[in-house]
């Protein structure tokens, strides 16, 4: 879907997915670190696509099952219970992920 | 200010302020990690009282320039250029806070 | 699926689950305005699920429809038109209640 | 100010103001429990403007300390710690309320 | 679904229905213009029936696709990435229309 | 400020900023209409930073008093009655420069 996107030629739309992937990079501060910033910024904002996202990408990062959750309760703490629907999505994408083969 | 929260007895209010404070506390993540997840989570959703908060308790917690501005980085491209006004005040609030004496 | 994530020893998340039970318990206010508290502010925050838990909680606390429709208007008229696609879904959900078997 | 807003001749925004008036007459909720709701909207919402208005409507209804304290705790675990900053503008706001001569 | 919700009588339900339907008439600003304001009005409040809506109004309006990706860019930048999953449902949406038998 | 926050050099940073300004460049769409997005956007996630600017932006692209309230009409109906208190300030904003010099 990404690319049927960026198949159109609008430069500010194709800078913004440049520059969100950019983000991302490690830098000052490593990886993991700022793929969690990224689902904790995802959770508050209740953005089910984004969280999966970057829950795999934690994953792949080498976030472990403590770590997730204690991003979690970041999130569910700044941002209410409001939150509570998407870290039940959350947890159920995240026990997927942990009964795939590597 | 807090205090005349807590001094009136409703529970739930009380529960929640020690629940908030225990959510920053060393865990699987380290009080630097958790507290940049409580930057990012307020930057998003544009609490400048809450940025302020974080960003004293970051550089507390040995958070350098470097970090601060790739922590600010993904909150600006995850919540958009409507993050800016808060950004500006959270880099006049840090540049306040290094200029004073430790 | 709040046993799987309860199952997991983060004592945050687990106190937040509790502290979110408590908050609904009559007290100087009654169950079913706590209740009605809970729907609008799950209406302007525009969550679906949010929005039919706590349906049912007033449906159960004595809620009847021309009082759920104050509280819609409500949430309406403060959240403005973009709650509209959750009002429809949240009166959807009342109609199958309603036609349930008590 | 609003005189300013009606003042000009635009019949959106008008039927609007009159709209919002309307919303919170007695019906088949009172009118007690309508501003409730509208403060604990507010307060999820964040708009401290807001949250001072339906304070002092919801005082003019009777609404008591015990009672203001529930409503800030349901909106509090609804909205999450982004809501603390707006909880201490609100109870700073009551308090000089209370100060003041009836 | 909108008639069940407009058979209740709730005359601010049916108000507000019925000035929604008012804000995008013709006026000091053009039918594509308003559309256009609604589009990304629910963009950077993520609804995906809003978007959907606005996109199917602003196609009738003749809104061409060169400026369907310059609203998306507007609501892109201003409400970060958090906006992308919705775009992504925009654009698949807007190939659909595009698709169809005039 | 803005020079404080770009002589940083965090290039993700830099890069927003202009990606910001380039957004609102004149394109498929005038800049008349952008900034009228902008503004828009602006005032359904309630920023008064960004309204006051996109408001003194549409007014240089020509924006009349009239269309300034349909706009403002549109924000008000998508976002609801907690767009007031930011309208109020907008009105404000908007009388203060119509009676400066041109």
């Amino acid at each position: 879907m990404n690319e049927r996107i960026l198949e159109h030629d609008n430069q500010v739309v194709r800078r913004f997915f440049a520059l969100d992937t950019q983000t991302y990079r490690e830098g000052a501060l490593n990886l993991k670190t700022k793929e969690l910033l990224g689902l904790v910024a995802s959770l508050v904002l209740r953005c089910d696509d984004c969280i999966s996202y970057h829950i795999a990408q934690c994953r792949e990062a080498g976030v472990n099952r403590d770590e997730f959750f204690e991003a979690f309760s970041v999130g569910l703490v700044v941002g209410g219970s409001i939150v509570i629907p998407h870290l039940r999505r959350a947890v159920d994408f995240l026990d997927q992920l942990e009964t795939m083969p590597a």
